[in-house]
């Protein structure tokens, strides 16, 4: 691995007013972070490879928490309709007849390539077949957490939902040594588990130090479906099953009330709010302000992008700011810093990486480069705009552990072509089902 | 003028299924579309320019309804604040201080090279010293309709509000024989102009056949400052004064109640939705889909670029698409097939452009190309996609009027570069301040 120097560069730094310094430069050397300073003290190392940003923006790359990658292939297969018919109609038929080791595969490097080209560096993914996801995230070299679906239905790879726990495990052991994709178990939902799976997973979950993830109240409908096992809301159900803690991750958060926003922020647990699914599939709005508030961390994340339709960071952030703005007729809510930290440390410690989402010394090189010399970035007097004007194309370079992973928007760690071929050639037969 | 043939492309074509259809031609000359058809009927014109799109979507241009181009020198000076600390502390200083006629003409420039970069091909346009903002779109190449502003305090150009109605008509006679620049009349607001100004202002625009913009309802204070002239609504305020007809073009409409709704679509007034800055801003969410139900024609804008901030359509669609869905916890309303009409022909027609916005023998040659062939587009079951998953960047071809204005992401009628420079020193300015 080669030592790395980033040039005359634009430096995000969201304590500043402005968000960002100029003229800096960072110097990177076995994965991580070495120094940050100004170009008068910049002193090249070594047989460093030089990028000059010419006065582009370094800035920490962005942190998807929540995806289904291998859901790539159903990118806009079914828009704009009912959220039972799209999902019983269209999605689980089209899983239980395409979903497998091979699609997965390619779906997930397809995906991988989308956020790598839109900025995107770690990504925690929900899926099953959940090995092929992690090996095209290695392959990709994204850092990711690649969580293994659990789910009460004969489900891709698991025919027989009563080992839906055990291959979890299985799965968990099998990656427990990897470094930059870490696996991780993901629960369904309290609606399509049982409080047994739910509980077995969680202990599954525990026994490996890993995250646990779960979606929680994303719709109204929800609370009726759980109806039958629980007289209280989903958190409550799963405070009471001792599920909630530093370790979970309640992804969407949608329907909390105040009981329930204490109970998360007491138990430690974190939620990744997906803010362009939920207005797509009108599940609801969040109330990040309020969980923000009680000390909850929240992350973004962007779904699976049958329900998005595509896996964009910035398009998420301005969507979160603006979003929540209206909803409350306030301006001042959900500030475009705000959501750049949501969308980078917060999401780092969210997936529980201490050492990425910020740029200092000793940080893991986890950078994105992007070019501001654009009209639609002129002028650029603060890197609010990141949020309300930045556009994935607009992310030049991508640095993921110390190692150039994309240049000049060309991904340099696997041939996309050859990817994208893959995935359209699968889509075909979609389409003729 | 060039004749131009662009071959092999997937054609735009909402009223089927998918949205569009493969293995397309389209023919131009002289301005317009001439024919359209399947690449085995195909016949190359003599001495036609050919555009391999490659597999690349034609459709047409798309149509941005409200803008401010010159605000853009202000893109993103003040965020995330108080609606009146924002206009108060920040834009009408600024304003004061910084808008003169050589400010408007690059500003617009560099309005023009960023909606040209993002697939939009006309724009509706409502600023002080319009005729800066007419030249520069003029010399751009873009269809626009460019609107003096009227209001009765002092303004830039205007430093006697006495005189705003006669500055405007005196422009309207001097753009009054322009075809792909139409001169307009903008009165700012119902709570901005007395009653006299906004009679003065319309008769202006009757006389000359232009049409008249007025922002209405943006925000639910507007109601409280119009209270001292009118006890009734803004709407019901300018049927009184018998301003709403069908030259009349209603911006935002945010607060528009049920009476307001019936009195806009009797009228035959049109509405310009700007969801975006709506959202930024926290104005509110506009009844649209009443709109719609009622028969009023409603097109898209993304306001200027100091509320939004960017002028990109792709991303006012999405936004539009979703918001309104999660508002009414509805995945069916404001589908994209409805959305992408919104931006193209309502757009047009709203503009009094029969001929603009559809691809079909005869109409303007108003054309864009995306690139499909990448992995956030990847598949392409539908152009629903244009919606919910593509970016500005991914045209990379305009066609205005029968002339290409932009090829591969490159603009042929002006320089950008220098449009960029002489912002980029204003804004400098600005800083300073």
């Amino acid at each position: 691995m080669e030592d790395i120097a980033i040039t005359n560069a634009r430096v995000y730094a969201p304590h500043l007013p402005q968000g960002f310094y100029e003229n800096g430069f960072i110097t990177i050397s076995a994965g991580r972070i070495r120094s940050v300073g100004l170009m008068p003290e910049f002193d090249a190392p070594d047989e460093a490879w030089i990028i000059d940003a010419e006065g582009g923006l370094v800035m920490p790359g962005l942190v998807n928490c929540h995806n289904h990658a291998g859901m790539t292939l159903f990118r806009g297969l079914a828009d704009d309709l009912p959220l039972m018919t799209w999902l019983e109609k269209h999605i689980f038929p089209a899983e239980a007849r395409f979903v497998n080791p091979e699609m997965v595969y390619w779906a997930t490097k397809l995906a991988a390539a989308e956020m790598i080209l839109s900025g995107t560096t770690t990504v925690a993914d929900a899926y099953f077949f959940e090995d092929e996801s992690a090996r095209a995230f290695t392959e990709a070299g994204m850092r990711a957490v690649a969580a293994q679906g659990v789910i009460d239905f004969p489900a891709p790879g698991v025919p027989d939902p009563k080992e839906n726990v055990a291959v979890a495990e299985r799965y968990l052991e099998r990656w427990q040594e990897n470094e930059r994709v870490r696996p991780a178990v993901f629960a369904h939902s309290p609606y399509t588990c049982s409080s047994k799976t739910l509980v077995a997973a969680k202990e599954a979950a525990r026994r490996h130090n890993a995250l646990f993830f779960i979606h929680l109240s994303e719709t109204a409908g929800e609370r009726d479906l759980l109806g039958e096992k629980w007289s209280g809301s989903p958190a409550s159900y799963l405070h009471s099953l001792n599920i909630l803690d530093e370790q979970t991750v309640c992804v969407h958060s949608v329907w909390l009330d105040e009981k329930d926003i204490d109970l998360v922020a007491e138990s430690g647990a974190q939620v990744v709010s997906c803010p362009e699914s939920n207005m797509k599939l009108a599940s609801g709005i969040a109330p990040l302000a309020e969980l923000r508030l009680a000390g909850v961390n929240v992350g973004l994340g962007t779904d699976g992008c049958a329900s998005n339709n595509d896996l964009d960071l910035f398009g998420e952030m301005d969507a979160c700011a603006k979003l929540h703005k209206v909803h409350r007729l306030d301006p001042t809510i959900m500030k475009a810093r705000d959501v750049l930290r949501m969308a980078t440390e917060d999401g780092a410690r969210l997936l529980g990486m201490k050492d990425v989402g910020l740029i200092a010394p000793d940080m893991r090189a986890d950078l994105i480069i992007l070019d501001l010399n654009k009209p639609h970035l002129t002028p650029f007097y603060s890197i609010d705009n990141l949020v309300y004007a930045a556009c994935s194309a607009d992310v030049v370079t991508s640095i993921i552990d110390g190692k150039i992973v994309m240049d000049d928007r060309e991904i340099l760690t696997f041939d996309v072509a050859e990817t994208m071929d893959r995935v359209a050639e699968m889509a075909c037969s979609v389409m003729k089902e």
